[in-house]
């Protein structure tokens, strides 16, 4: 069982993205093909001193996608590129998944239109984070892949993201809710209320609207919304959690009592960190492509790469494209094109 | 100078409305009427030993909005409600300013709809709240009154905030964004790209796209965007607080040495958690109707009450109304007529 790896995502490429395929390699005991700048991949493979006996090939390619490249344009323009090849080996076979950790827009555009395209009756793909509330997985579908929605796109993202939640995380009837202005029923906007109906369709454990608070109180495995909401979502989460600790810092040591004290709770505080790091998850799948890719943070160190590798074995075994095909079957859709017909 | 304030509003009305006005009326040295159930309302003033040397009248009325009723149905259903003679106190020059901590839907209804009415070319009333971030306050509009928008609203709101942030702020030259999934000049859904070039034919200060993180690095005074997306940032931003705070609590608590660091720092956090008070600021300014409407949260205290008056009270002393209506004058709105029509 091979997992391909796109050396040359991370903004530290090839270190990072090389080094997390070692960890994972010797970890899991798990194939790897690396792909990308051989040269460049040899280079940091000569670094750790059991990189031979482990299970790596490389695929060597000659292009490669920045993050300044434009998703509209890399398609067609760098069919050579990591992304490409890493696809093309897991619609192939030759790899069971594919972790990239560059341009997110980019890796959407070349796994939907020009290497393994969409599983059968899937509108959109949907990129997937999971957030770690009190050490529980929490998915939130679409994270950014699509900042327009239309309303039976995001039923759809909700039975794909229940399905992950359930294959890939362990979650036995993921409670799926509508991220809301307000848990009262008539609350939302009009995507929102639209995609209310037609979930309520569908084979998934639905419970209605949900706020950012009832993320945090545990109230709910899988949140439904808009690329261009859930990002904002996140972002706040990240950018919140920041200035609170920067706030906390700041205020500490404003006073020698509470310097010491602050000493004191900084094993604490480092744990506190740790739980909200995303590198303990490692990446977001990609959701409703025809094959396992799990997209990880630009910033992504070795620790995350490894995570997001094993993130894309796990979907690999739980079979979770096979599942997703069955679960978008079009007796399971038919519900939603007859209530958009009326 | 008298300021209404709704006694009816908060979820612990009239307690913490009318000691919210005793202390605006000490304080401030300002009228106040307060508005709703004369009975109650007097058994409240007494608990004060020198309520009777203030400035404070009692505008008796029979009916009480409640967080359960509908926005669609209060405006004509309840005709004699403290929301409704507070408002008209301010359309009949009684008032020069309404504070109300009810139901958000309902007074932005009622007022649009039924007392104070828009200000002419105002497309729709916005909420705006005010976040403090690092003691600066930043403004979020809108933060919850149109949760569907169009970018000609979002042009408007911009407009609106910025002349908020400058004439009650005093932020000499308000930096206005819009809120986006990404810093870049292609990034946004629809909605905010068309409004985009909508702002940039007004006369604000105009930044480009912000993101969750530009909010708390203070690189921006006026956030635009739907009430949709305005009020899941606020609340995410609420609810992350919350929930690191309890992580850190927890982790805290976890080792003997640490909860001896914990005693220590508590007054630092305590101080940390006023810096992030909403009940410093006390309300947020429902922007574009004709006349000074601040709305409270439900759960406002005295204290709360007290701050949103004195912005009431700001708002009024700087001409706010007047500013907003010049501001929004049809020769500045027509390049976005100009633009519709092309």
């Amino acid at each position: 069982m091979y997992v391909a790896v796109d050396a040359m995502g991370t903004d530290n490429h090839p270190v990072a993205d090389v080094a997390g395929a070692i960890l994972a390699a010797r970890e899991f005991k798990l194939g790897i093909i690396l792909v990308g700048d051989e040269t460049r991949i040899r280079q940091e493979l000569s670094k750790s001193a059991d990189a031979k006996s482990l299970d790596i090939r490389i695929v060597h390619t000659e292009e490669t996608i920045t993050m300044n490249d434009k998703p509209s344009q890399v398609g067609k323009g760098k069919p050579q590129s990591s992304m490409h090849i890493g696809m093309n080996l897991v619609k192939s076979g030759e790899a069971v998944g594919f972790v990239t950790a560059g341009n997110t827009g980019a890796a959407h555009a070349i796994a939907m239109l020009y290497t393994l395209k969409r599983i059968e009756n899937v509108k959109r793909p949907a990129l997937s984070v999971i957030f770690p509330i009190y050490d529980r997985p929490v998915t939130i579908i679409d994270a950014g892949a699509n900042a327009d929605s239309k309303p039976e796109w995001l039923a759809q993202f909700a039975l794909m993201g229940s399905i992950y939640a359930n294959k890939v995380l362990d979650i036995a009837q993921p409670r799926v809710g509508l991220l809301s202005n307000g848990e009262e029923e008539g609350k939302g906007n009009q995507l929102i209320l639209q995609a209310k109906t037609l979930i309520q369709q569908l084979p998934v454990n639905y419970i209605g609207n949900i706020e950012p608070k009832d993320i945090m109180d545990g109230k709910v495995d899988v949140i439904v919304g808009d690329g261009f909401i859930g990002n904002i979502l996140i972002k706040t989460f990240e950018a919140t959690s920041r200035y609170l600790a920067s706030l906390i810092r700041s205020e500490i040591v404003a006073n020698p009592l509470s310097a010491v004290g602050g000493l004191l709770v900084k094993p604490a505080m480092a744990r506190v960190q740790r739980r909200m790091d995303p590198a303990e998850i490692g990446g977001a799948p990609l959701l409703g492509v025809d094959g396992v890719v799990i997209i990880s943070h630009g910033s992504s160190d070795a620790n995350a790469i490894k995570n997001a590798i094993r993130q894309a074995a796990k979907a690999a075994e739980g079979n979770l494209i096979a599942t997703i095909r069955d679960g978008l079957k079009q007796d399971v859709l038919a519900p939603l094109d007859e209530i958009k017909s009326t």
